[in-house]
């Protein structure tokens, strides 16, 4: 196996970037953050077929998509002692719980949560200047959405300790860099209607050094 | 375990319930449709959190979004003879090329193919009468973005048979229900600009009975 660390394209306070940087905090893996002036177009290159980043390396190894990348990470390393993130230690429902709220993330938070974080922060810090204000009606319509999702989360954290069992997993951590950024928005009150999500999340971000560290990274060029 | 056959709960028609009819299919497993009448709003029940469809119940697990659904039907019953379609069974590397080719259909060639497949057929199907004409705007602004999908799967498909390597996987089949659908709009011929992902497509069609079987439930009720 090749010795040198993974690398990462993209710049560190995109989202899907700071996922994949995440999970190799998460387990402790050495890696190489190659950033890319996007605001320069660097990224729209052969490198991701997507011209999307985060790009990935590991050797001969050339992944993008960022929840793959982050499950390729988990497995190489052996995740976090004692955890078992992806579900792949357990019976196949515990499994299929795992890859539910992962799919739940994708499918439904991430659609939701994103349009907020993209215009009150990325936006923001990609146009020069700070580019125009907040498109409200995106911001309110996302919010809307954001709470039916929030109501289906609080049920399910009435029945369990974490979204897919009892047991922190995947799903979990999927959540951070948005919700992360989310909470410096001045819509972050909108999770005080869900005191069960609340209580996760601030589980979540309660987890450690280990984790605070990986979130503070999403943060780190603001 | 539980020997009465699985439930799943939707209109056979709608793409991402075919999904999960697909991989039963596929798998040569016994399952009840239990047909839920959507026009009248009959999946807005609690059964299902998200008031989608596909649900799915197998004895006390409850599962909803397709994607994993059709993974634990693939965990569950073995998976297709000699096949190792979710790329548990290889190495890391081979499994992370899944993973991702899974992602690539969930999050681009979905979004891209998606409104077309609705526009021309799900929604003159759902509204009586018919509804009004296809958004031309919308199906024009979807096709281009799938043609810039298809150009990646074309470069894809010139260095591997299938998408996430030589052997066919999880990611090809779950192109099938929205491919299906697509391919009787008047834009299939969209798919003659890209040779190599016409005869991908062909090659998933020409699997013999069963996968054509699976296919064909889509369209059983158009
Ligand atoms: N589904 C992809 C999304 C990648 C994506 O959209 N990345 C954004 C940044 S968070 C990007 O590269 N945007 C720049 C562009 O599209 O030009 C993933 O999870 O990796
Ligand atoms: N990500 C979900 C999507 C489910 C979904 O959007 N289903 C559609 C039919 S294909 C539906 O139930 N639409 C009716 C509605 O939203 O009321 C999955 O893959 O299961």
């Amino acid at each position: 196996t090749n010795m040198s660390p993974v690398k990462v394209f993209g710049h560190p306070m995109l989202t899907n970037v700071a996922r994949v940087l995440l999970f190799l905090e998460e387990v402790g893996a050495e890696y190489e953050l190659v950033p890319v002036d996007f605001v320069a177009g660097e990224h729209k290159r052969p490198q991701h077929p997507f011209a999307k980043m985060p790009g990935f390396q590991d050797g001969d190894l050339v992944l993008f998509e960022s929840r793959a990348i982050a499950k390729y990470i988990l497995r190489k390393y052996g995740g976090t002692a004692g955890l078992d993130l992806l579900g792949e230690n357990s019976g196949i429902e515990e499994l299929a719980m795992v890859d539910m709220w992962t799919e739940v993330e994708a499918q439904q938070y991430y659609p939701a949560i994103s349009p907020v974080v993209f215009e009150c922060i990325i936006i923001p810090f990609i146009i020069p200047g700070g580019g125009a204000a907040p498109n409200q009606t995106v911001v309110d319509e996302s919010l809307e959405r954001l709470r039916g999702v929030l109501g289906i989360y609080e049920a399910r954290l009435e029945k369990s300790r974490y979204l897919a069992g009892d047991s922190i997993s995947f799903a979990d951590l999927n959540h951070i860099p948005f919700t992360f950024y989310f909470m410096t928005t001045p819509y972050a009150k909108v999770f005080d209607d869900y005191p069960k999500v609340k209580a996760w999340w601030e589980m979540l971000m309660g987890r450690g050094p280990r984790c605070r560290g990986s979130a503070s990274i999403c943060l780190r060029s603001l």
